[in-house]
């Protein structure tokens, strides 16, 4: 039996200005990446949002960024390992403040954007953020790229570890996404997109850009909540991989310790 | 037997700027109120602050104040009960990030500068204030003016509350402290401000400006950190209120329910 | 012969957050009041707009605001007349820096929010605000409530003065606005706003919701460059004054001194 | 004869915090490097500041920096060129209201921390600072590391581009600064230091590290306002510089173009 959690980013809007149509999205994700302050959100937005995912039982993750509300979190900034291990304990620690406030239990952590892809190419930001997430609670599920260091930082610490792929990113033949700056890093094919991520979990395989097969984990699919398509995509993909038998669950539902 | 905590605001330096003389102090204080980065502080603040509080056995509580770093929260902002409620719920669950990843316990709850006089008199901002605390955890302590509306507001949910007094503030017949725009707000005097204290805990009472003695409950004195003498301060009175017999204890240690 | 502005709000998006048809809705306004990154809009959103605003030929005015990005500079704060002084300066000075590099001229100083509130009914506030924008510029034209105390608090200094109405918001018999907690506060009949404002600036009157017709001065309308029907009603307000006869400017253009 | 400018940051203070001892270390520089809300900074300081600095006949100059307070823009993020021009245009044009409100001109822009680091080492991080300052006011001086790319950009723009050197800091054969991480990076002596600079400004010469004598143009030397000795070296090199028959003057006044 074959499953999947979906991923998405959520609870990005922040004051007055309104990012994404979360509620919406909500119904075909399994798990819940909510912005925390620092790169998007506030408190009456992270309060909404976790409400909304609760009720919708999507499995609930902290998406701590770095401090650039301006850049949205995605420029990298050369902050140390410990700096990163602080911003990331403040920022689970905010959104679990309203996840207990509503009764409910944090899921998972999944570091934003630059951090994100900081993380992915360091092995020492990655040990950060994988202590970071264990000593705030060792049951956490910690969220990296497939074969990246945060992977490997949350299992050497025996936190369970989900590896992330894309729907709509193409595969260097060392594991790696293509870079956004190449003109082949995105699939713009749905169909195609669907068929890379049904095969990378029924069969643990992608065909990179150079033309092999390489293995990959997929334990958890991000998809983008916002941009004009992303609710359409959702429906697509949740009935897509269902009728080709793989069930979609939270990931907290079914993923084993490393 | 009289017993009486004392609290002292903490961890308000903010990046490279230093404020207080935390280290010191902690060792004449039961109970820290540490900034959480919305009016001060920062994560790398916290982090230390609440390390450091731990190693000295004072009782750890959560400093939440309005978003306004410049104005160090000392700005009345026109906040809803909602917002308070939000940007109280996220700040406690910050610094509680911080504790358990310290393996502590978060034991109290103390609204900073603007934030905490708005609530002194709004009943409604003070109901918002309570109940965000008591949903993120219902064994936390809410310290308040004594007599103010947090105080009720927290017994009216079933939080402990602590009533707070101060040292060298004097106070109006009805309960309240002079406002500091008047020239008789301040004792300036030590030992005067220190009988005030020792009277309070033991008789529960306070002579007012006019003249008239007033109850007053007094379960924690706060002293200030900051300042040329804050540290000779928080000495003094620490040695002076155990001469009077007094216990100084962490609020924790000896605060029943309501 | 009539004359009269129309401003608007513009450049309120910030980092990825997009807010408003700024572009569009500079094509029916002859002054817009950017936003200077306190309370909306951020150095890259100030420099586009200024560049539309200079291409479509309208009046550049700096919007300053209190600094609550997450409240959009709509919740009063206690702030001193020095300290509004001290962010209106560097607000103005900011715009004008991309006006400079633009090879433009600023018009006008229009506060936001809060603080236009504040001041409306703030000797001091309005007094501090003046001199700010005097002291900077004592060619810059200042935008207040027709009958409040920026206006009057200008005239003072010898500052050109806007006074301005509001085309969709009923007024009382003391010329003040009524307060939006009232359910009379809106006109939402567009025929009915556009009479209030062509008698405006004809007869200088408008009927106060008491029924009795009151003086007014209308040097400017404001439009709202936000919301669904923005642009329709932009574009309807332009053409019913023009039939009514009533040349639509810039205010630098016709607005004399005191 | 022989001439050199002497600056320094100032206003580095951000709300309650103090930072540095501006008003005393103004008496012994000639140049103030004016931090701008962004890394450090406030308005409330701009303005002291910018009154202090005419006061003392101090020439002004905007310190822009990278918008992270936290880290008192001292870490390198990934920001494009088009976003350090936006940076800079706001930082400087915000100064420039205090500037003007005070009835003072302002006279330099240095780039502050990672973005000087950043700036002196990219080609287009530098053209679009020297564009920034260039479009605000083409009568500017742009300060950059003496060899670096700041200066570069600036002089081919037509821009007055000072070469700054530094008293306590160690220069390898190819130009550049020791780095930080190297144990050699700093000159520890006061002597030492001072005697480097003579020589910079008399002979336009310094000993790199690897031995071998450089060529360096020094049009203002760097100085700290911060930490403790701090006043004393600014007031030792002062002297220093005087007896050996260098006249230490504002760079505005004696710098001529290309």
């Amino acid at each position: 039996m074959h499953r999947v959690d979906i991923n998405c980013d959520m609870g990005e809007s922040f004051g007055t200005y309104i990012m994404g149509r979360d509620e919406e999205v909500l119904d075909y994700i399994t798990s819940a990446n909510i912005a925390c302050g620092f790169h998007a959100g506030d408190p009456a937005t992270m309060r909404k949002t976790v409400k909304l995912a609760l009720e919708k039982n999507v499995g609930i993750g902290a998406h701590p960024g770095l401090q650039d509300l301006t850049g949205f979190g995605r420029r990298e900034m050369q902050i140390s390992p410990q700096e990163a291990y602080d911003l990331v304990v403040y920022q689970i620690g905010a959104l679990n403040g309203f996840v207990k406030a509503e009764g409910g239990r944090l899921q998972h952590v999944k570091p934003h954007g630059a951090l994100f892809n900081m993380a992915s190419k360091s092995a020492s930001l990655s040990e950060a953020i994988a202590e970071a997430v264990y000593k705030v609670d060792p049951d956490l599920i910690l969220f990296g790229l497939a074969g990246g260091e945060l992977v490997k930082a949350g299992k050497k610490l025996g936190l369970r570890s989900a590896s992330e792929v894309f729907a709509d990113r193409t595969y260097q033949e060392d594991g790696t996404l293509t870079s956004r700056l190449d003109s082949n890093a995105l699939i713009h094919n749905h169909e195609e997109a669907i068929s890379q991520v049904i095969r990378m979990v029924i069969e643990g395989k992608v065909t990179s850009v150079q033309g092999v097969d390489i293995s990959i984990a997929a334990d958890t699919v991000c998809i983008h909540g916002d941009g004009e398509n992303a609710l359409d995509f959702a429906k697509y993909i949740s009935i897509a991989l269902k009728e080709a038998g793989i069930t979609i669950a939270k990931i907290g539902d079914f993923l084993g310790k490393g």
